[in-house]
């Protein structure tokens, strides 16, 4: 690799021209060494922002970002590994379920999840509402735990992709977060640092989610998916919709119970309607169903026979989880105090903003404004009305759960304004918007 | 001022939204005491460079940089302060005879100059090859030196807007020098803290400026001119070209060499054009004449009668120089070697590139690639043939004074380019190209 002038490439990609591989490789390499300062990288970023990236520019940024540190070696493990990434909703505890029901259909699923932050919930912290659970493992035992139990669940560990970290901080300190090629090459260096054959991509769209737009979330999944062609794995993309929460239950336990549900075949429509739509894109991207007719007959028939529910038992007594919690048998740590939402006025829910939502579940405790905040898993929402349900003033719309009167007392002024009610009937928008990829 | 956030007021600005003056204000403010870190301002400044700025922004911003520190108090002197501002070329030595000139006519010339980097010289450089001559005063001492010599030639203080110094360090280090608004606000925040009245922009077009188009050029002039009607100072700005040297002197000695000259009556012509236009706008700006004939009149008469030169050997000796070097009784230190550049062919000039010519003085050791270079004063290139000139293959086109055979080695290829001969004769564009302002 040559040495370069960072501030030459600065200017360069200010103007328009077009970074070469090895200059991109540099930046990240010497950013992540130290050598290139923050306040040269967050003007890059800044330049970047405003001048977009080529797919070329993309695919060397990505791979640079994913080799900055250890990757994952899945070489031993002859099933296809498949993973699957959601962008951030309310409500959004798909990949709780869905993982555990691709791992039963024989397919390798080495899922690495975020923590939540701001208005949307994590996946590592609804886990780790289960007493016990870990979530730290290590990269070199992740071959050992796929091979036996064909799942993990872990959280990113400190040596894969560390210069995703730090851009990332700095993005965020910075006011460089919204450029959908850093969005892109974030995501997608972190997944292809797990060593797939696969990967399936949930890309939220509307109030609760990052991209507000179609237009936009259509960008962004475009750009993950070129990114994926460009690395050689196999990249489809949904793009569903986020203007209101998914499912019922929106808080940390509140959302494992509802995972549970759907393991066990109940469960809210619209949680079965994704969870099954991305596990059938998960077992056709394996090879392990012939069309979409046969890997839904194999989702339906690992769900009814209970074996979705008994991989998700092996792998919460693998990472250090009470398996009781999944038999039922032991229930979770639940919130002290409840508080009932009413609809003031006859007619249908036109708006119920997974925004207001998300926020409100924050103020209760069960989310984070800052990165270290602390969380309280038993708070949060359990929806009783959503949009297009029929209502008569009085009807509950929500009950909140909730630790204090204080948290209560700032979420509420959000959850009252999260629902709009029409006098005439509403038609439900559907949930999936469309499809991008091969 | 109220407190705000950094990373929601580089959003706003990305997004292209106009900040407020107290949102400005306190920008400056933390950002000097060290609130904001460099990779936000950086990241900030990124955002403008592609956003620009309104003139209601500009204005906050410059007046917030100007009060970041202190600022020259001149309420005692009663006379017109005017001082004049170069954007910087290759052999700009008119500062020098300006000064002297327009303070004889009976207006206080408060000037502070800057050092030269890369191609272009500085008036400090040039100034300090005059044995003894020291340019560090004190803000305090500015009043006492202007009301007893109307004429003060000193360098900026550390203590004189602090924001840009650091705002210019961190936009030489980050790629974000370019900006219309920024390299306005930087001049005149410098310009507007000499408390004047009036000020004369010379803005330079062309190879050896940094503005390389009139249109770039014009904009930055309107940008200066509204900058200053914002702050109630009176400016004025010329464009002019700087696509060949100013005068024939280039290098620090040679060009103080060449201000004396200008101040006997003599020297080249377009040095004569330059300093006399620049002379008639700053006493007209002072009112000190009614109109440009009498101006006119008014600086002939101080040059033939030796009170410009009197007022320049004045301040030589008030600033600690050797004022037999203005007598002419003792020369400035000459370098050891002189080389004389020949033309190839018969013809006209038709090109005498001042950033080769400038780059080529860098390499001589008259200039700095970095902030900290040590100069050497000696070395520089005398022109004898300059665009529209006839020459005879063999005549001579400059001079080259240098000290070492390894510096004319490195500079030899960027001079044997730099000019280029027509067979047709060549019509030399105009030296003042427009003027704006009042």
């Amino acid at each position: 690799m040559a040495q370069h002038s960072i501030v030459e490439l600065i200017c360069r990609k200010r103007d328009g021209a077009e970074l070469s591989p090895d200059e991109l490789a540099w930046v990240i390499k010497s950013f992540t060494s130290g050598e290139i300062e923050k306040y040269q990288m967050s003007s890059l970023l800044m330049a970047i922002v405003f001048r977009g990236m080529t797919d070329g520019e993309l695919g060397a940024w990505t791979e640079a970002m994913l080799h900055s540190g250890e990757v994952v070696d899945l070489s031993d493990v002859a099933l296809p590994k498949i993973d699957k990434h959601s962008t951030g909703g309310v409500g959004d505890k798909v990949s709780i379920p869905l993982a555990p029901i691709v791992a039963a259909c024989g397919v390798a699923v080495p899922m690495m999840s975020g923590r939540g932050l701001g208005h949307t919930g994590g996946t590592l912290d609804k886990l780790e509402s289960i007493p016990g659970f870990f979530t730290n493992i290590p990269p070199e035992d992740f071959a050992k735990r796929l091979l036996e139990h064909q799942l993990v669940l872990a959280g990113q560990t400190e040596t894969l992709v560390p210069a995703d970290k730090a851009i990332y901080a700095l993005r965020d300190a910075s006011g460089t977060v919204p450029s959908i090629p850093l969005i892109a090459s974030s995501i997608m260096s972190k997944k292809l640092a797990e060593d797939l054959d696969g990967l399936v991509l949930d890309v939220k769209v509307g109030s609760g989610a990052f991209m507000k737009t179609v237009d936009e979330a259509t960008r962004l999944a475009e750009t993950m998916a070129a990114i994926g062609r460009s690395h050689g794995t196999a990249t489809v993309a949904h793009l569903t919709a986020m203007d209101q929460p998914l499912g019922t239950r929106i808080g940390n336990t509140l959302e494992i119970e509802e995972s549970i549900e759907i393991l066990r075949g109940g469960g809210p429509s619209d949680m079965i309607e994704i969870t099954r739509t991305l596990a059938v894109e998960m077992l056709l991207l394996a090879g392990v169903a012939r069309d979409a007719d046969a890997a839904i007959s194999r989702v339906r028939h690992v769900v009814n026979t209970g074996q979705a529910l008994d991989k998700f038992r092996d792998v919460v007594a693998a990472q250090g989880g009470d398996p009781a919690i999944v038999d039922g048998t032991r229930h979770l740590a639940a919130a002290p105090h409840k508080h009932t939402l009413h609809a003031r006025s006859d007619g249908y829910v036109s708006r119920c903003d997974a925004l207001s939502i998300g926020m409100a579940v924050v103020r209760l405790g069960g989310g984070r404004v800052k990165a270290n905040d602390v969380i309280d898993p038993t708070v949060g929402v359990v929806l009783a009305a959503k949009v297009g349900d029929a209502v008569t003033g009085g009807d509950e719309l929500a009950t909140i759960h909730y630790s204090t009167a204080e948290a209560l007392a700032s979420a509420l002024p959000l959850l009252e304004r999260a629902w709009s009610i029409s006098p005439d009937p509403i038609e439900v928008p559907p949930l999936l918007i469309s499809r991008i990829g091969r």
